[in-house]
């Protein structure tokens, strides 16, 4: 029964319905009802991904944003975005598959590094005798006891909570224990002759990896990955950090979905290895400073206006249940430092994986994401130095007409030919859409053929090329031999899109360099992590200018060397020292005003000459 | 709207409506209503104080508890015990005046004592500059590096929940703040030139007496009490203990209920004396072994049964926010330690208030309430000696058929002359009940005067005595002069109990002497604390041998001797320690146990003969 002043909301085909109150608007209600619609711009109206066909019911007008995304035709038949339209009756709703959040292919591996543990979490084997009219000490009193006899520690602190699990605990194993000891403090138990085992998480803005692992061997139990659930309150930091902006419940909310993301994370990774959640004693996650201050519930307002200043930047331990997390009952979460800007704890992590503090070599390593961070280190300077750039997200397919994440069906790489376009899908599927190593792939192909000029227009006449309702494209994959019945086109606005996210991961490089006094051909390694940086064809890469012409040697694409760093951080106190100490001696450069920034972004957005005469030569 | 299966239960007068599923008891529908009704017993149906009148509606059929405490004129006219009755529809409930928890009168004071102040907490002035372009320090590490610079103070840990008050805080008040600092952690940020203020509470079993101080001068900035909102799950810590092991859920509420009395209490006093809820940086709470484990949420199945042994004893400091308290973001609470059975730690707190543990001389502390304390030290003894009597709450007015608190309208002294009693009621209301001190008074004058005998046995055919419908009984005030328009009247029944409760008592008193090898007359001094033991008439007390008859100089009644600790051991961390001395170099004699306790405390429960005589011969 719906209340009153409510109207019920029925998505078609997943078969969900929910109830929301008068006058909402139909992205708001698939949150509600748990349905992962795709949205770039969280509902500002501007990224036109969470396109649905409104199937019978009352709602409100088209409007411009509408009009931008869907012709009129689409709009005749129902279509719309679902974040414009406010509901005014009960409505039944057809979600198309497209504008599903898919799940992506998931880089969880990282450089193959040999860890250290420094015992940060010791197990004790607890035996003791059971109370009796003679024997009245507390049940913690004999355990403790029992440690001290055993272990000579004294005075260990113990949470209620921790208590709580000991009462029952005891009586189950006849005080015949394991109890986890954090520093001087027993963080939980356990049956007898279990092992304390740790989280370490790469949270990242668009996807989480998780790793458990043993906290005494530093052996790896289980490794897995899901999406980042805030997506769908936009796939950008700012556009997240304004809506927790909104108030108190808002934050809570946007909080509560990536809680949500790891529990059920560590959850699944608990079932692989067949532990206990409650056996994980100590857990530890780096995110850039926005995801490092939506999962601690730190303020966001000042972080989201300039100068961007982060509530706290220090490294953090905070109990585990405070932020909502299922482990141990006393376990802490470690959270390393962020550097400063959007520079955070899963870069000081990937500097830490990389070994770029040795500074024994110029070395650049660049992680790109949604935002891109860039550190370089050079033998005599004292400091890292490092930046973060604005890329957005159109490598990972937002803002990208046919742009999807690297899931099955994407065109993942291109080759042009004088017989057109050659692609590759991921799982060899029909396309649905084309990925990030896919456009990088294209741009190159389409600028080294010469139908896409250095300053990046589309050549209109040139053979291949078509015009397309909003100016010049060229199709990759034509209907019907898609999955989505449409053409999958490379658009001029596709194209502007990725010149501006490359434009500012050269602009930030070429800053760096120059702000250190290093020539790009004295730069000894360059390490490209992430997930998009992996699955790269650098060759595209070095022809559109994203990354300098460097000897292929010099470059190391690494993977995901922030979970790396992560679990190094949560196996050892000494790479917890190193990361405190790589976050205070990194200085930021704060791009957006550092002197000709802004000229220097518009001309990085040019795609080398050299390469077009190049291939042209050939 | 009532949901489905659920009936509304109407309350009057009071107005208040509740929506319960059917077969409910009217107990739980008044406790779910936030109505204060009496109940001693927790809903057994064996206290007969839950009385209510069913006005309209279908519920189930009296049962023999009903006729126990009803005639069948009431029965008839809709009088049932609420705690009995299910109900089978929509019903509308009167509840009479004298079935409401009434306000008792409570002791908060205590011994004037000096207390030391040994900074626990630090307020410690903030000023810095906002953040700019070109000065991008973190919120909170610009307020750690002022504080490190003006008060050499480093490393600071602060949690996020700290954090989280900081950024608007520092904003609203231009950077100029106070920051509370609690050993090496920020525990919370207020307005410019404000002192940190602590609140130290006595959580007693029937009432919870609270005390907010400056945490730097001592100074006590306002005092208060209300009623331990727990009573109506049972006067007696067992009912309650009990109560919180049917499950999670159980203890949840049975523990929420208190935590909402301190929050209240706290928000009171501190609009008393004009200061902010966040400004309270740091608790103490004492209170017996039950009620800490109650208010910890530790296990209580352990407790409840014997051999009666504490999860927990040790002192623990845990943060407010993790029971629920509203103080200061990351205020601590500290939670002196137990001793062992249910002496805990306000009984420490006792000790610590009246030097008992100095050792130089002979004296005992007796802390009489619904168990009753005891501790005894010695010079040349190492240590103290304890022990624990289940008095029960008759002397609270509990299991006394007319018995009440000590509020308004309580006979709280009697006198028997030739014309017949002479009483004197609390406010010189109308009778309307009788109250600890004035039982205490009632018994021993009926003895002194031969209507009571040695045994106990009123006798019948004594002038003033007559026949009740449950034996004689020797009436006090009579109807139509008394509040209630009943008489009230002390029955045969009525001496038992309080024969049960002073014989627990003395018992425990004459073993504690025993076995420390102390006659009684070489008790120096004999210290009463409670709220009871204050406004008790120290010569009837002598008369019935609830206390040894030692000369009058050698006793002191003490008020509020715990809550007095727990003000000491708020502000001094050197108190602390000594606490946790007392608590390990206190021995507890479990009574029950101890060789020849039954026949002890059965001769216990006789009245002394000499004091009728002494009276005879007068």
């Amino acid at each position: 029964m719906t209340r009153p002043d409510h109207f019920e909301i029925d998505f078609e085909p997943v078969g969900k319905r929910v109830d929301v109150p008068a006058g909402s608007d139909l992205l708001d209600a698939a949150r509600q009802a748990g349905i992962g619609l795709a949205s770039v711009c969280g509902g500002e109206g501007t990224c036109g991904r969470c396109r649905v066909v409104i199937m019978n019911g009352k709602v409100s007008e088209p409007v411009d944003a509408d009009r931008r995304f869907l012709s009129q035709l689409e709009i005749n038949a129902g279509h719309r975005l679902a974040c414009r339209v406010h509901v005014h009756s009960d409505v039944k709703v057809h979600v198309p598959k497209a504008s599903l959040v898919t799940d992506q292919r998931l880089q969880v591996g990282g450089l193959a590094r040999a860890l250290t543990v420094e015992n940060t979490i010791k197990a004790c084997a607890v035996e003791t005798d059971p109370p009796t009219l003679r024997d009245l000490r507390s049940d913690l009193g004999r355990v403790t006891d029992a440690i001290e006899s055993a272990y000579g520690l004294r005075h260990l602190a113990v949470e209620p909570s921790v208590i709580r699990q000991l009462s029952p605990t005891a009586r189950t194993h006849n005080w015949n224990l394991t109890a986890f000891i954090h520093g001087r403090e027993i963080v939980g138990f356990a049956a007898p002759a279990r092992r304390p085992v740790g989280f370490a998480v790469d949270l990242g803005t668009t996807k989480i990896a998780g790793f458990l692992v043993d906290l005494e061997t530093g052996a790896e139990l289980a490794a897995g990955g899901v999406m980042n659930p805030q997506i769908s309150y936009g796939e950008d930091v700012i556009s997240r950090l304004v809506y927790a902006g909104r108030g108190p419940a808002a934050a809570a909310e946007i909080r509560g979905v990536v809680i949500e993301g790891l529990n059920g994370l560590v959850a699944t990774l608990c079932e692989q290895a067949g532990i206990e959640r409650t056996e994980v004693a100590e857990a530890c996650i780096v995110g850039n400073t926005a995801m490092h201050h939506l999962l601690l519930g730190l303020p966001t307002q000042q972080l989201s206006v300039a100068p961007f200043v982060a509530a706290a930047s220090d490294a953090v331990d905070v109990r585990a249940r405070d932020l909502g997390l299922e482990l141990a009952p006393g376990a802490y979460v470690h959270v390393p430092p962020c550097i400063g800007g959007f520079v955070g704890a899963d870069h000081v992590a990937m500097i830490l994986a990389s070994d770029l503090d040795k500074g024994d070599r110029v070395a650049v390593g660049v992680d790109i994401g949604t935002n891109t961070e860039i550190a370089l280190c050079k033998p005599g300077l004292a400091y890292l130095t490092s930046a973060s750039c604005a890329s957005g997200p159109a490598f990972e397919g937002a803002h990208i007409r046919d742009g999807m994440r690297a899931a099955s069906g994407a065109i993942e790489a291109v080759r042009i030919t004088a017989d057109g376009p050659q692609i590759k899908t991921i799982g060899d599927a029909p396309a649905v859409g084309i990925c990030g190593s896919g456009i990088v792939d294209a741009i190159a192909a389409l600028h080294g053929a010469g139908l896409l000029n250095d300053r990046g227009r589309l050549q209109k006449d040139a053979p291949g090329l078509r015009m397309g309702t909003q100016g010049p494209e060229y199709p990759l994959a034509l209907a019907p031999n898609t999955g989505t019945g449409r053409d999958v086109v490379i658009t001029q606005s596709d194209v502007n899109e990725i010149q501006l996210a490359k434009g500012a991961i050269q602009a930030g490089l070429e800053i760096l360099l120059e702000s250190t006094g290093t020539p790009a051909e004295a730069v000894d390694e360059m390490i490209v992590a992430g997930a998009f940086g992996s699955f790269l064809n650098l060759e595209s890469a070095l022809d559109i200018g994203l990354l300098p012409r460097l000897p292929r040697a010099r470059y190391a694409q690494v993977g995901n060397a922030a979970g790396v760093g992560a679990k190094a951080l949560l196996l050892s106190l000494k790479e917890r020292t190193r990361a405190q100490k790589i976050a205070s001696r990194t200085s930021y450069i704060e791009l957006t005003t550092y002197p000709g920034f802004q000229k220097r972004f518009a001309l990085s957005m040019w795609f080398p000459a050299a390469h077009r005469r190049v291939r042209e030569d050939a």
